[in-house]
C-alpha cells in the first residue's frame, strides 16, 4: 500500500488493475486521477445503456454501478485493490442522457475493517446526475 | 391500470414493455410471473456481468441493476408502467457466480406521489445474493 | 448464544439486558416476543417525542431509532446481545400520531463479520408507519 | 422564501421555527449559522441518550436523528420551514461518547418535488462521528 511504502500508486497502475474486471472494460473506464482517498474514472456511453429507447435515458443501473466502483476505488491509495462492497445507496438527481459520465469518488471514512465511501456521477456538461455511498469491507482478506 | 379497469395486465404485457430498453435486452430479461404489487423476473447470465476475472464475481453493479428494476416493475400492476427511481439502497449477502438469476419484487408502500418497494436477488440454487429497496416516483406524468 | 446451548434466550431475559439503556427505558420499551432471527418489542409513547405540535407528528428520528435497536435486536437469538450499527436505512410511510407503537424485527442474513436485518414500525391500529433496515457488526469482540 | 424576497432568514429565526417541536426542545438544539443550502446546529448532550450505561456510548438514533433533522433544516434557506423525510440514511463512524454534538447539512441537489441532503455529526474536538443523508419532500403544500 502507497500509505506503507510511500510510494503512491499511479492512475495508470489503477487502470491496468481496474480493467481486468470484463465488466470494468465493457463499461469503458478510463482512470484520470488517483489521489489520497480520492479518484477521478471516466466511463465510455454505449447504446446498451439505454433504459428509454424514446428519450434516450440512461438505466439508473449503470450510474449505480458507476457510484458503486468509484466509491470502492477511492479507497486504492488505502487498498491497493477492489474491495467487496457491503452496501449501496444511490440517489438519482437528474436523467442521464447520451454521453460520456465523469465519476468522482472520495473516502469518508477509513477503517480497518469497514470503510465508508462516496461518489458522484456527472455528464459531459458538469451537471450532477446521481450520487451515492458505499460501505466497503477493508479486512485484509486471510 | 389494472386497479382501474379490472383487468390484470400479464407477464407477457409486462416483458414486452421492459424489454423496450436496450439495457433490459442485455440484461436477457424474463419476466415469468406478475401479481398484485409482485413480479418475478429471470436475467440471464453473461460474461461481461464478471468483475473479477480470477474468480468469476459477478459485479456489484449488475445486482444493483436487478434489484432496482424489478422493485420498480412490481409496480406495475398499480403503474402499468416503468417508473423514474428516486434512490436505491442495495445490500450484498453473498458472492454471485456464474450462472441465471432469480429477481423477485414486491410492493412495500404504494402512494400517489411516492411509493417503496423491495427486491431479492437469487441464485440458480435458490440462494439469496442480494436485496434491497428502492423509492420510485409515482405521481402521474402530467 | 442460544444457538450453541439449544436455550432459546426469552423475552423475558431480551427485555433485560435491552432495558441497560438509559434510551431504552425513556423509549419505554417493552419486549413482547423473541423468536429466532425475530423480534416484537413496543414502544411507549411520550410527548417529548413530537416535532410538530400543531398536528402532533411523531419526530421520523423516534422511528429510526426504532427500526434501528428492533433490527438490531431480531438478532439477538445470534448474538445473545446488542451489536454495533454499521449504517441505517429508514422509509418513511404515513404521519405517526400520539400513541404506542409496535415494532417487528427480522434477520435478513446472519453473517460472522457483517448481519443485516430488518424492522417495521407500526402504529395502534396496525398501519405500516416506517420500515428500514440496518447493517449490523456481529464479528465476536476481541 | 429568502430566493424569492432577497431577504435570508437568520440563524434566530430558524432556530425559532424549529423550537417549536418538543422533540428539538428535547434535544437542547441552537442554530448556530444558517447560510445558502447550509445550517450548523449545537445538539446538547444528556443522560438519557445512552444506549450503553457502561461504556456511555449515545445510541445510534440520536444521531440518526440529528443527521435527518439538520439535512432537513439545510434546506430551509429554499423551504423556509421544517419538510417531511421522504427516505434516511446514516453510516456510523466512531462511537460518541458524553458531550455536545456539532451538525453540519448541506444540500445535494434542491428540486421542486424533492431534494436530497447531508449531515455531519461531529464530537467536541471535531471527529466525525457519523454522516447520512435524507430525501425530503420539497413539494409545496396544497
Amino acid at each position: 500500500m502507497s500509505a506503507d511504502t510511500g510510494a503512491a500508486i499511479t492512475a495508470a497502475e489503477v487502470e491496468e488493475k481496474l480493467l481486468r474486471g470484463p465488466f470494468h472494460q465493457w463499461l469503458g473506464l478510463k482512470v484520470t486521477s488517483v489521489g489520497d482517498g480520492e479518484i477521478e474514472i471516466k466511463a465510455t456511453w454505449r447504446p446498451e445503456w439505454v433504459v428509454n429507447a424514446e428519450h434516450g435515458y440512461v438505466h439508473g443501473g449503470i450510474l449505480a454501478t458507476l457510484v458503486d466502483l468509484t466509491a470502492d476505488w477511492a479507497l486504492v491509495s488505502k487498498t491497493g485493490r477492489g474491495v467487496p462492497t457491503v452496501d449501496l445507496r444511490v440517489d438519482y438527481h437528474r436523467a442521464a442522457m447520451q454521453g460520456d459520465l465523469t465519476c468522482r469518488g472520495k473516502v469518508v471514512k477509513f477503517g480497518g475493517q469497514i470503510s465508508v465511501a462516496e461518489a458522484q456521477i456527472l455528464s459531459e456538461d458538469g451537471k450532477l446526475l446521481a450520487s451515492g455511498r458505499g460501505v466497503y469491507m477493508t479486512a485484509t482478506p486471510k
